[in-house]
């Protein structure tokens, strides 16, 4: 019997709210119907407070009885590996899972955070666009071809890919239609919708708190 | 019975030589006694000439009887759970070799390679330079703590954040010296000099037939 706990701040500011990845992790034990606890470490001095728990000073991290663990990457696949509703039963399916959750982190986030970062510093014609074109255009071609990434069935890797690239300014960035619509499918699911409606009102009561 | 296949390119120019991801499939199977098989596909055309297989155009990718991988982490899985030489049989000690797994290439590498690249164009103080000085200077302080990322002992995450960490440039960074000293014993081990000499020995005979 699983005892998950999520770790996340106890408070951001207006901007990432609907985006810190604690929601990965609400987001993948809403679709297993996994009962968790959400808790919080301030956000004031979150990086020098908990590297035990997370050596980079970041969030998400997940408790699981006495296995602790960071990288919002294996706290998914933990989560996965109590659920079918999250990933197949098979060898190969399980692979093909944690394939394309590589990919998303590996191939795609890679580049997609890193030029969102130079981006929002202002830099929006940087020298980060082309390989980021290159790897959305690629993976445009994949999701014209196939509903899900993995198994033909949803999967936890879907979860992480549709989170990865429902960043707005990554969003935006050329006509791909089969990624857009991916992405809304995604995001139009039950457990996506009650996992960001969490986080919002997680932040919205810390606002109220600190007033 | 496993049969493994580690596929990578025919040729690259010589700046890439000893740094081609195959050579983290190479060194865990090195690691682990597994026999494998390397193949190749054509440098001329790699972007389009086996997108079935790898859908970013790249490599490395890994085949293992009808199982056909690609991601180089997760193939080094695949690898792992082959054998006890890289990951503890535990179910915390796997977590964490995976965690870790993780952390190497959505921690360190995403904002390292982004960081590489800027700085190869000719861009060396480039804005990713606070960001990545920032996460080398957090991995030293755990690396100045324990010998071994994961389980207290060598693992697939040791040698993965090793070849992470080994790049020249990402190697210049700062004065670290647990880093360093982590990197030279990774760097050590007779399994990683084999894979080494392999590939460099792989792509000079490439230069010949060329010729
Ligand atoms: N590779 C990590 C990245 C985690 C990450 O970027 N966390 C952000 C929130 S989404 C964070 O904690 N930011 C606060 C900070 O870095 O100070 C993972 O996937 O878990
Ligand atoms: N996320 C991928 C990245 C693979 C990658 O960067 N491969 C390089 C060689 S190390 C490559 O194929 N480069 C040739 C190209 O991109 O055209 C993985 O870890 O497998």
């Amino acid at each position: 019997m699983s005892e998950l706990t999520i770790w996340t701040l106890d408070w951001v500011p207006e901007g990432p709210r609907g985006f810190v990845r604690d929601l990965r992790l609400r987001w993948a034990c809403e679709e297993a119907g996994l009962p968790y606890k959400v808790q919080t470490i301030p956000f004031d001095g979150r990086e020098t407070n908990h590297l035990a728990r997370q050596p980079f000073g970041q969030v998400p991290f997940l408790s699981d009885g006495e296995l602790q663990l960071f990288e919002s990457g294996a706290c998914l696949m933990h989560i996965a590996q109590q659920s079918d509703k999250l990933m197949p039963g098979d060898a190969i399916g399980q692979a093909h899972t944690l394939q394309w959750v590589f990919a998303a982190l590996n191939s795609i986030e890679m580049v997609s955070v890193s030029w969102w970062f130079l981006t929002i510093s202002g830099h929006s014609d940087n020298e980060l666009t082309g390989w980021m074109g290159k790897r959305l255009a690629q993976l445009e071609c994949v999701l014209s071809e196939r509903e899900w990434l993995a198994g033909d069935r949803f999967t936890a890797a879907d979860l992480l890919m549709a989170d990865v690239l429902r960043i707005p300014q990554v969003r935006a960035v050329s006509n791909r239609p089969a990624s857009e619509a991916y992405v809304v499918r995604l995001t139009s699911r039950p457990a996506f919708k009650k996992a960001y409606a969490d986080q919002m009102a997680h932040f919205e009561l810390a606002d109220k708190e600190r007033a």
